[in-house]
């Protein structure tokens, strides 16, 4: 079973550690760390190898691979000595990598994106393709009356006017080129009615979104803690200062809004209130990929008496990000050859922002990609 | 089913604490903050109510109980108005705290202890009583022959030399007296071959050691994490800063040694590998009860790069030991009238250094401990 | 001499704080912590005695003075102890505080103000009034072409259309009565040509603005750190949690930018460059008076290595500010009674946004400080 | 005037870092970030400059210099790019590092050594040379009757047994071959009367000890401003993680008592008392030269209000240590030059354990440094 990778953003820093990680990792140039499906509780013959992933995908800049490698490696998320050794396969990649299509009509264009996605699998003789979203956070989109189904998004895709956005789109596209997609994200992705009833038809699953990496991982662990130990959250406020491409894009209020929405969920979702305490991102460029959080956490016990906790989180968020990715990949393309269609609630403890109606707690969340992991390996 | 608990230490801050709270709650002084056992998915018909049960206990010193309290008030660890609406309740304590008795040989003070603990039992008409532990923490005493064996040690206790330190011999009176032994402490307790015969012998359960109130708390569910999510943990080092009776206590090497090391168990227990690091435990007497602890951990993701976290913890000891001090009474007293015999493995919950081959991992345990509920529940 | 302190917003917490403070040393009940003029490189008989100052003042609300004090004994800002002690105190402090005058113009107004004041001078038979403002932050004013010049103002304040700012009209009012003004919060207050113009017209110094209590006071002697030791500050960020009646004005974007701009303004001017990041606030109503602030600070040193500092600051702001209004209340005083006119940039140690071109290090703040002192005491 | 510099240690971290950032600063590849006399207020041309100083030393091992730069790039210390720029100054700096000598007495050792130093000189046609010691702690040496006057300790060093330990030893020598002293380390150095006494009759300035690069330089502006609030510390207790050579050396409880102990002194200098708590060093491997120290500060306020601060550190300590020795070379040779006989007392800035009565407040002791800068320059 050979296995595709289209990424949607496939020059940003995520997509192209991905890509190079994953040829450190059949060169034998780096361990497993970072990847969960190489973990032996979730690891089986029913997911495609890392090693044997082929990488492709769009990307609105041009910006040779060679440069982006070499400002990684500047900027310390990619080791000199794996870029050096690397050379000849990041060359490859580059051939793989196409120019964003645009149209007339966004039905046009999404027929230019699934076109792209088909000759990527066929060049490169693969069963099957994942494409994945790890573009930049786009605003939430104004409501429109074509998401609800998909006779209407047909039509209004017809139209000169943009429907969707992009990640949307993608999606979209995606399904028309008969690939499972997910979502890496916060944008809207496969989220909409009208995708949902695209991807049954076409018996493809999605999963999603906006992947868990720094603070809300550690949400999703102490938040049930305090849970179970019938402690009271009052407080928990965060403050998040991050760099990079991702950064200066959160910066913009709109996208901010909904990032910093999906990072609260998780507390009311896991103790069953919205303590006070808001989560707040401020973009630094000189922090670049290494984001630092800090929160701060007051709760009360017994008899009322008030306690607090404090951590800090410094992450390189590529590098966090891209192991993940790769498991998204290997399962992803798992759960396609098995049949599964619709959204993929198992992988809730990939993501901020789960599909379904799925716990929030990580250790419940590892519980149910495991028993996912099992029988996809019985299959 | 009335239910009596027995403190060793019982002017001590957690055990004052505990039954101040206890009477708090049945008078509707305060909520169930911080008390494990009253959350729903534990409570039962099977766990005698918290406002039902009755405290009696020994210690070696003869503060005045007003005292106490009036300290615990100034230190902040009891809200003013709940010890002014209690007095009553105060005095009442008072009167059924005893003296810790002592005799020519340990055998004889096993047995003056037992008496007491007898008669605490009829005077207040109880069906049972729960021994626990929660007096200052033990040197680790040297290795004794008669450990191993129940017919060795009462040969030994009946000699001029002490064998057994004062939690081992608490734990042998509580036995002698028919009643379940719970150590709160990191001290010997019943953890001895001939201590645990004896249970048996005498047909009852026995739970500890070590209460997790803090800093390993926090480790037990963000080691779980970096497992879950495949980070290599390098270093984990942590300070604890405390103060109060306990602090003093500790800054005594031959004890802080053993708390010290319960402390790092933890992590080789969840991670299998002992990162870098150790746990320093420091005395500070102005910190009082509210201990600060301080930990960093650095890790190592995909592609080998590094990262790190902190947290401080700043949580009131009596506080949070207190309300687990009441649930763990709960649960050893419902497990005794099941007719459960030997160590309670499924208490780990609540220990840093738990009985048997149990868990680490906070969820792990909890999910032991809802399961035994359930049974309790169902018995 | 008797000296009066007249406040503005006198039943908020730093108000009572003060007033309540200051009969607590009166009355021997608390030491000198927290007030500055009370080091003995700073004392002296030309300085009122902090028991001997009386207080009086408006507020726009009518709380009655003793549900203040019980409010900030349960926030744990006043020990119950002194509030109890001090019961007549507070009752008679009651009988001086006044209802903000409003009449048809702000002419007429600040007449009644001034009125107010001259009244309280009269009846408690004082030397003479320092006016200080602890009142709520008001928004940065739309700019007005009669802040340039006394005799425009003047004109303006007869029209029915409002002019200045109240913490403007207050100082205004103040210069009326002939009473120096201080102001401790980041509002308008004497900061205007045309106030400066009254206040040496009436032969009146003046002091402010935005009492200097908690991040940015570490500010003030860690970026001078980083500067002696040639180390290149990269990003300097922080956040501030902070609730209490300050803190909701604050939640209030006008208001906060104003306060925020003033807390990055210091770094720039000790280090001669503004790092990355900014000054975050966020009222959490949970926290109270219990400010907490988190900084990170990223910088570089020898050969471009990059390092890194945090810190946070858990302060209990209406304590910290508390003295130091004392303080200034006593070297306005002095300063008034010196004769000095216009503005007292010696006071920059106190500020966040001191008058005049004053150093912003705190040690040099210390020096301009002391050496003010000496010359008071001298004079 | 020509200057070298002969390093006790000499291919150690800071030592390399010292002298490979020396050349980077004369080839332009870096700034002058980290170097304290490059600031105006300190340069002048009596200080030579240190693209001209030439570097020397003894060192107990004998690790090619090409591989210590080699383990310093991958630290993370020295950027890749600096060094592959300077492999011919590394290549020369190879030739002038010398064997430590060893001979049957230490007279005769101290002879060799200086005879070393002498050759340097005369070879590199040196005006002066200043002997630095970075080399690792050593214990605190057992008092000996013959540290107290120069004639008893000739005729000690003439017998068999060892008198002095390694670091006097250097300064006996160093004051033998006439050259200042400085003592970057915690360890004995110059500080015995019969050193003093040789340097004064050779008509030599020395300096020290123990250069204050993090933890104790962020206590030297944080003591300073609570004693300036009259704010009153309760407890300052800090733990430090250290790797590299020093933190292993450390580890050894003899050289980390004395290294703990002066990290307090700062503390009761200024404050004027001891706060409870103190200051931990612990040894972890894994954090190699980039030391984290974290640290509390509990303190009282008006009215006793408690309030507390904490932070955390985490620095270079080569990147930071390495520039101040290039300072302290530079210093050290113009006080030579300029006559200065004894202590240097002006040097308190860089020290955490300084020569005689000075002040600890790292502004109080700028401002000393600055005007001896200035008297150096008007020399």
């Amino acid at each position: 079973m050979t296995t595709g990778v289209w990424l949607i953003g496939a020059r940003g820093s995520v997509a192209v550690t991905s890509a190079v990680g994953a040829a450190a990792l059949r060169a034998g140039l780096t361990g497993p760390a970072g990847c969960v499906t190489l973990l032996p509780e979730l690891d089986s013959p029913a997911l495609p190898p890392i090693g044997d992933l082929v990488f492709g995908g769009h990307d609105i800049t041009a910006v040779p691979l060679d440069k982006k490698v070499e400002s990684l490696v500047t900027a310390g998320v990619l080791p000199a000595r794996i870029s050096h050794a690397l050379g000849a396969e990041i060359a490859a990649l580059q051939t793989r990598l196409r120019p964003v299509p645009a149209a007339a009509t966004q039905l046009r264009t999404a027929s230019l994106i699934a076109a792209d996605i088909r000759a990527f699998r066929e060049e490169n003789g693969l069963d099957r393709v994942v494409v994945i979203n790890v573009s930049s956070t786009e605003p939430v989109p104004a409501a429109h009356p074509a998401f609800a189904g998909l006779d209407a998004l047909d039509s209004a895709l017809a139209g000169a006017d943009p429907v969707l956005p992009a990640s949307a789109l993608n999606a979209y596209a995606a399904f028309l080129a008969g690939c499972p997609f997910v979502d890496f994200t916060p944008s809207t992705g496969a989220r909409l009615p009208a995708l949902h009833e695209l991807a049954v038809r076409e018996g493809l699953p999605y999963g999603g979104r906006d992947g868990k990496t720094g603070e809300t991982l550690v949400k999703s662990v102490l938040a049930p803690m305090f849970a179970m130990r019938n402690l009271h959250v009052r407080t928990w406020a965060g403050t998040n200062l991050l760099g990079g491409g991702d950064g200066a894009n959160l910066a913009d209020p709109a996208a901010n809004a909904a990032k910093a929405g999906s990072k609260q969920r998780v507390l009311s979702e896991i103790l069953g209130y919205q303590p006070q305490g808001s989560s707040h991102i401020e973009f630094v460029d000189d922090i670049g990929d290494f984001k630092t959080a800090w929160d701060l956490i007051t709760f009360s016990g017994f008899l009322g008496i008030g306690m607090r906790m404090e951590f800090s989180w410094h992450g390189c968020d590529s590098a966090l990000a891209a192991p993940l990715v790769l498991d998204l990949a290997r399962l992803a393309a798992a759960a396609h050859a098995a049949g599964r269609i619709g959204p993929l609630t198992e992988l809730a403890f990939f993501f901020k922002d789960p599909l379904g109606d799925v716990p929030h707690a990580l250790a419940d969340q590892w519980a149910l990609l495991a028993r996912f992991a099992r029988e996809l390996a019985d299959a």
